[in-house]
């Protein structure tokens, strides 16, 4: 049987899957609960400790009291500003050797793996416990993207790189070589929200996600499920591309099934 | 006296201060308004012409017919989808000449300022009509930004260069290291909107707005003007830095006035 796991439990589906998936395997688990982050409902009935963001000592205490030997960080967490997290000693000496003030949200969460390794975890990815969650590579659906939707494709892809290379975003869309919007810290979904309204008329744009060039695969990959179909949809999208093997797809018989029906592409680039 | 001016008109306080700076002096102009683009109040009473965005071989005629010799771009211009601009025989050489489609904003800009030329116009840019307007270099309110201000004043004017790069946006807020909003197309106004959502506690970030690194000059330079400040200030950022030199202050003792009045630092960079 797989060793106890415990799960750093930040917002959205990912974090519920990973619990199921425990649950239907008997593996043992131990949830970290952060408050005003993680989803209430995601811990009820599940063994979980609640603790604050900046209680990074507690945590460790609970996890090794707990008998935890791997780790997995899953669903985003909001980076609150350092005055608001209140960090214990362990968060303060790490803050301080860490310089974390400094970081974007990528090469902070790679400094706290590295941390936690040092505690003595083995720290893992969401894609080690499901499979089929890394989107794979092709044309996922029934619709195929036309000429001009692989040119947006390209252009978003590249945009979303340069995006990550300064650690802003992961995704953008593009709309007939203009880019309509690209995304920092607001989410995807708030960004299609505000495509509707500078959209051009003609042909639909296309939205892309791409992990971050340096991005620690085991922490926040970038990630969409049938919410982001349905709201690409709603933004009068034509399509979402995805990196493959570097994006997760939650649900990924559901999203395509959610695409086929709204007639969007969907497929995963390298 | 000076030549009779045409002038190519976006929405906004910069091409009514042209048109009075025009009134004032008694300089001849003529406004080209484009449907859907220009506000109906900039041409009430002053020698205007309604023409389409795409009719740009009609847009020419006028011009020479009135008898204009320097021609002005001032205002932002919403760029529709090709299909939505429907180029006359004049437009639809210029885009299969520069393959724009290509294009982002800034690159179209160029292409069309050439391309005017090449019909025998002398190109001008607001700053050659009114002066001040180019944002100076230094602290120009009563308001100093501190020290953690300073440093997300570096990061965001360097993220706005490397979105110039792209050709995506001009502006960004950056709130203790972190990127809270980029700029795409929807404009300034709208991308502080969404800051007030994604704000994190402690100290308030900072707008940063910098003109692309190969800009044309003469056109589209990054603009702001009293309702800027407003909106920064509703935003809960701390104060605006500009590109001095490369970016434009509409109603610069206002603005400043502004500033002050809400405790904001207003600054040009380079």
């Amino acid at each position: 049987m797989a060793d106890k796991l415990g799960l750093l439990a930040g917002k959205g589906d990912l974090p519920k899957r990973i619990v199921q998936k425990c649950v239907s395997e008997g593996r043992p688990f131990h949830i970290i609960a952060f408050k005003g982050q993680t989803e209430p409902e995601l811990v009820a009935g599940h063994p979980h400790t609640w603790v604050r963001l900046g209680a990074a000592g507690k945590t460790l205490s609970i996890l090794k009291e707990e008998n935890v030997k791997s780790l997995l960080m899953a669903g985003p967490i909001k980076r609150p500003s350092l005055v608001a997290i209140r960090p214990d000693a362990w968060g303060l000496k790490f803050l301080a050797k860490t310089g974390a003030a400094a970081f974007g949200d990528d090469g902070l969460l790679t400094r706290i793996i590295h941390a936690l390794e040092g505690e003595g975890f083995k720290v893992i990815g969401a894609h080690d416990v499901l499979e089929d969650l890394l989107a794979p590579k092709g044309i996922l659906g029934k619709t195929k993207p036309d000429e001009q939707a692989e040119k947006d494709i390209q252009k978003a892809f590249q945009i979303a790189h340069a995006m990550g290379e300064l650690d802003i975003g992961q995704a953008c869309v593009v709309q007939d070589g203009l880019v309509l919007a690209v995304e920092a810290i607001e989410g995807t979904d708030k960004m299609l929200e505000r495509c509707l309204d500078v959209k051009r008329d003609g042909f639909g744009g296309v939205l892309v996600k791409a992990k971050k060039p340096n991005q620690e695969k085991r922490a926040d990959l970038p990630t969409i499920g049938v919410a982001t179909l349905i709201n690409a949809h709603k933004a009068g999208l034509r399509g979402v591309a995805v990196e493959a093997n570097g994006s997760i797809i939650v649900d990924q018989d559901k999203v395509i099934s959610k695409a086929d029906e709204l007639g969007l592409f969907l497929m995963g680039i390298e």
